[in-house]
């Protein structure tokens, strides 16, 4: 598909996400301009030292007036707020979508504010780091990664195919799937797996000071991993436990019961039954494998 | 330390990490002859096929004869009867030494088994992949990474600094530790890691057919480090499980009331709660980034 070209593209927030599109919409030349947007002044000097885009404000709406493309890349707690800030100001025909994790959320948050005649289309790019902030951010983190858009019913054809073509030149593989389906399989692929590592992080550092520094020296034998997944953005993060609320409970719910299980197995020595699931699981892998996802 | 020279090294159990020691025993010219060892023949084939060692048996009896080094490199549930082939025909001097996870499985199995003049100190190297076999192995595995030895009360100082010393050719930082403190740093760096993993990617396998897909077409979100965790060899830690009951289960009730605390702010909506813990994991990254262990 051809890669589109806007006029203007405002991206409403520029951390990780936002500032590694901004990079891709510049070096594709997919924009006239490139309008950066954040909360904060300080992150928003960081974005201009970064020269990651063409002009810079602090107000959602100036960002927003005139742009035929506008990207919520804002943690879900901030959309609300961004969506009565840049709704009266959305012209006809332009483009607006969003890079957050709860599909549900950003049609809960945004759908209200579209005027008529915007083409509201969610996204969510499936691909990050556990850094954070415009400096964190690069072209090639989409690269290969998937890319899903959860479209309304009645979505503009023309308005999804110019989404689909600016991911595509990200290098991003771009699917369409139900908002509420994809809360709840990034529920389990990414949701529940967050919150995990945070948990066993904070386990951690909740044991006495002797063990502590044990932890951090031995961290290499399968700790280290998570270690990294629970240096992930908190208030991001945050927000979206707290977005996609029913669908983490629910997985939660089976994770539970499944770890409750083990423990029983461990506790009354029934080795079989550890061994039968670890060579199920070790067989996932391969699948991963071969879906070039590893 | 120089690295110390053994005449005759046994390595009873040649999958990843004994095939990696053998590599490295050949590598740096650590012993005269390395003597692979292993249950099933097919193994011993492949081991043969790599030219791991200079000669190749079934039986642990035949290989430890004559040995003055002989590791035990075996899934825990293997050591009783390895220890009671070999306890015989250990001869005085020799160095037996062990890699397992358990360090107080290992005093348990291998102790009683021991001879009068023959060194017994229990280490682990503390480095893997989730592959296994013999194919899987390589000498750099233990570059850089820590070996913990857990000598007994009164054991040889000299021995202590042979095994050192072969550990250290292989790149790793040799500590010493009490052997139930290593068990304990170990439930939590290692074990619960794996034992979490396990349960998650376990969790992901019984979804429903339509979701099952998704998680591996999406697992990039963070799901994916876990299955590559729970790739790691279903025998070696079904047995680490049972051989360290204790531990595993008292870190496993921290860990549940820490998820449980959680789960319930997640259902009540205190972001506050989520967001502090959030950021104190994300400095734990922080300490071991320095640590050097990323």
């Amino acid at each position: 598909m051809t890669a589109p070209r806007f006029e203007r593209a405002a991206i409403i927030g520029i951390g990780l996400i936002g500032s590694s599109l901004a990079r891709v919409l510049r070096r594709d030349d997919l924009a006239g301009t490139i309008v950066a947007c954040t909360r904060r002044a300080e992150t928003l000097e960081t974005a201009r030292g970064l020269r990651i885009a063409d002009a810079y404000t602090l107000d959602p709406a100036e960002a927003a007036r005139g742009a035929d493309l506008v990207v919520v890349a804002a943690p879900h707690s901030a959309y609300a707020e961004i969506g009565a800030r840049i709704g009266p100001v959305l012209a006809p025909g332009a483009i607006l979508t969003d890079v957050g994790s709860v599909k549900g959320a950003a049609l809960r948050d945004l759908q209200p504010i579209v005027p008529p005649g915007v083409h509201f289309i969610p996204g969510h790019p499936v691909a990050g780091t556990e850094h954070s902030g415009p400096a964190a951010g690069f072209a090639e983190m989409f690269d290969g990664r998937w890319c899903i858009l959860t479209p309304p019913a009645g979505s503009d054809a023309v308005a999804l195919q110019r989404l689909t073509g600016m991911w595509e030149s990200a290098g991003m593989k771009v699917v369409i799937m139900d908002a509420a389906h994809h809360d709840l399989v990034l529920a389990i692929t990414s949701h529940l797996p967050h919150l995990i590592a945070y948990t066993i992080v904070g386990t951690a550092i909740d044991l006495e000071d002797t063990l502590k520094s044990e932890v951090i020296k031995f961290s290499a034998g399968g700790f280290r991993d998570f270690t990294r997944i629970a240096a992930s953005d908190p208030v991001m993060w945050r927000d979206v436990f707290l977005s996609n609320r029913e669908a983490v409970l629910a997985m939660l719910q089976r994770f539970t019961e499944d770890l409750t299980a083990l423990q029983r197995a461990i506790r009354w020595g029934e080795g079989d039954k550890l061994e039968e699931l670890f060579t199920r699981t070790r067989a996932i892998r391969r699948s991963i494998i071969e879906a070039n996802q590893a």
